[in-house]
């Protein structure tokens, strides 16, 4: 077992799964709900996804969206209507068998996902070209029974946005997919500093019942990949399943084209995976529920100078866009604080004790290191804000060297093997399952996306030799 | 069977009740989801949601409060815990007996509620008075069984939000209870023009396992009164139950008193039952998705100008703070138009045609009624939003009128049936039972609420002479 340092959590670099694992609870991030594989997001971690909601709800209404709410309970029979989708879902279902003291006539699923629900609905809204397209989005919670559950990452229930779309035209279906992906690769670089790769998947790894399934990887600190967001293209598997027709404006009738996409409390796990450290989580400025905290120093009337000063600082804070929060608390240290505010990720730490009083400063320590520096306490504010920018940047900066320097080009499988065991391998693939069993029986890795933004390649698999397939490299790697 | 009129609903004047159903879908608020009693709420409802979402969420954290997200599944074990508590809920919940391809071993509840799950979380944070108080909110979706489900007013599955508090001393949970009442007293008086009489229920009508359960109470249209949130004080009844104590400055254990609260969907039935009228909704412009439509007027080349006319309006609007929507279909006549966005409520209509452009002016027209009037354009975006002020205060104005008129003091039993067929009776009760009892079986009203806000006064029980409890009267109603 590796020791909990001083800041009370294993060191990522010792043992990063338990690393993980008790930061989430030890920051108050999440807790285990009282049923396996349940999660109870703490106020802490719900403010961030709050914030990360935020930035991606308002994206998604000024991409022409609005946002509706469907039932939890989808009828067993609806879902079994597209073969391949409930082939996917049927392991990790809940079922409602018995409600308001009877036993039910029909099943209820407890969603997993809303298509069907919703296909059902568009099919009844839907009758002219002039309805389209249909362009809803849901935040909800859904269901996915996990054998191996992990806060955040995979949980019985996690919260998430789901869009569902309707289009007259494949391109236009096939574009809606895009500008999805692209929104939330927007999201994941702007707000959560998480540099991603968009691509697509592999037949493989798609949804149940895609004809395309878009995705974001990014690469985590241990060297794994993480699913960030998918896209999916349906044409019309679920038109045809739920009967969503249109007439054109000749008068015939057409299958509608499809489309779904989706970011989850996922995200959370994502940004504590990619910024964290040894002393505990790094939060992006955007997202932190905190960006600043004042830890007021002193004893006695000192400290209630200091508490005051303090006070007056976080007033100019606020106003300026800043959350900011002063650490008041009389029965612990300042250095208790600064390693707790460190473990929970407060990208700045602000002091204020009777020395910087005197001198007319504040003392300002930054998250990801370096040096205390002592601020002229009348450009305090102007500091602050300059500095939050400057560590957001940072953040994807270092995130993605990271990622660069994990990202091997790799031609042989010998290579493969080892690149995969430290990051993304870049090799060419001849598209064909039975080499992605091969390589993932071999070293756990499995195919994450043929990226969109990459050079046109040829190439032999890596796996069998034959010509490669798509044009270009595929991300290979180990994934959460 | 009553006749739908020119705008496609039942008269609300000829049968209430099928206006408000028609009203709903017409309006496309809502439509019944595939699963008995679900709603599929569209997106101009959920837009009045997202409203009063923002309204309330924004009052919840500027009184302390943090959100949180607790679990949809509870062992059905826990809930049993608070004896009252399971009583109340166990005839409407829906049951998870089967999940990942297995029987469960122990059956899993669908929260009707979620003390239970928060209780036991309560118990696991709180330690010591440091701890307290600890305000946490919710929003999250609730399933309750419902025999006679009314989209809105009554689904099975429906959204809400729930405030869940512990503290330290009676006195301060009950000032908690209180606060939430205020705040939903603001929100549905100043948003969504709803007055309402905030009171005490009577014993044999508060929540199950509550002390004191706090109540607002509004008349809709047909007369009868609307719960439109409540707030529960339970004293120890669950810290016993789930073991929540905390250490006392000198280190005595003591169990911590807590208060649940909460408000729904149901909100969005309220305000059509309060405001709408025989043409369809009326929106408050606080709750209002659209708080003007701009309709284009005129043929070929003229329509154009109109149109582009429309737009730059528009433009000036939103910047102003207002929801605006140009309706540029083609294929509709304006006066189709006109009566579309009467049935759904939009608080104001401009026309713009050839001789509003030549004459420099816009025509302005109130879903309240009147004349229509012509405004100067440059003084268009100024005359809109004096006039949303004004409508927003017309319609509480409106309400309170009508709650005033349908309001009588009754000092005798054939009063108080009088009464109550028309709206609240304010009747001197004994408090027992067996009256509440007596009222129902004859007029179906209900004891809706012991007001909070009236003057003492004494006197005899309507119902059975013997001498008045509570010190003051108190409403009575047929409810929904």
């Amino acid at each position: 077992m590796a020791r909990a340092n001083e800041h009370g959590v294993t060191p990522q670099s010792e043992d990063f799964s338990a690393w993980y694992n008790e930061l989430v609870v030890k920051a108050e991030l999440a807790d285990r709900g009282p049923v396996r594989g349940t999660m109870v997001i703490r106020p802490y971690g719900y403010r961030i996804w709050e914030l990360l909601q935020a930035e991606l709800d308002e994206r998604i209404k000024a991409t022409g969206h609005e946002n509706a709410y469907f039932p939890l309970f989808i009828p067993e029979s609806h879902l079994a209507r597209e073969a391949d989708h409930v082939e996917g879902f049927a392991p990790e279902l809940a079922v409602v068998t018995q409600a308001g003291g009877h036993e039910l006539e029909e099943r209820l699923v407890v969603r997993p996902t809303s298509e069907t629900v919703i296909g059902e609905m568009f099919s009844r809204w839907i009758t002219s070209y002039r309805d389209l397209p249909l362009r809803i989005n849901q935040w909800a919670n859904v269901v996915r029974w996990e054998l191996r559950p992990r806060l955040f990452l995979r949980t019985t229930e996690f919260l998430w946005q789901e869009g569902h779309t309707a289009h007259a035209t494949e391109a236009e279906a096939v574009a809606e997919a895009m500008t999805a992906l692209r929104l939330y690769e927007e999201v994941a670089r702007d707000v959560a500093a998480m540099p991603v790769v968009a691509g697509d998947k592999t037949p493989s790894e798609r949804f149940a019942g895609a004809l395309r399934t878009l995705t974001l990887e990014t690469l985590v600190r241990d060297g794994r990949a993480l699913q960030a967001a998918t896209s999916h293209f349906f044409g019309t598997n679920f038109s045809r399943a739920f009967d969503i027709t249109f007439a054109t404006a000749d008068g015939t009738l057409e299958w509608c084209q499809t489309t779904s996409w989706g970011m989850s409390t996922r995200m959370v796990g994502g940004v504590i995976m990619t910024h964290g450290d040894d002393k505990g989580l790094i939060l992006p400025p955007r997202l932190a529920p905190y960006q600043v905290v004042v830890v007021p120093i002193g004893r006695g009337p000192e400290l209630g100078r200091s508490i005051d000063a303090a006070r007056s600082l976080a007033a100019e804070l606020e106003p300026a866009g800043v959350r900011v929060r002063v650490d008041e608390r009389d029965h612990l240290s300042p250095g208790f604080k600064f390693n707790e505010w460190e473990l929970r990720g407060v990208p700045l730490r602000l002091e204020l004790g009777p020395r910087d009083l005197a001198a007319g400063t504040v003392t300002v320590a930054e998250r990801l290191g370096g040096e205390k520096q002592a601020v002229r306490r009348e450009e305090a504010v102007a500091a602050v804000l300059a500095r939050l920018d400057a560590i957001q940047a940072a953040l994807l900066e270092r995130a993605t060297r990271f990622r660069d320097e994990r990202t091997r080009v790799v031609d042989t499988f010998d290579e493969l093997v080892d690149a995969v065991a430290a990051g993304f391998a870049l090799a060419p693939h001849c598209g064909d399952a039975s080499c992605e069993a091969k390589i993932q029986e071999v070293t756990s890795a499995t195919p994450r996306c043929v990226p969109l933004d990459a050079p046109a390649e040829e190439g032999h698999c890596v796996a069998c030799g034959k010509p490669a397939a798509y044009g270009r490299r595929v991300y290979f790697a180990r994934a959460y």
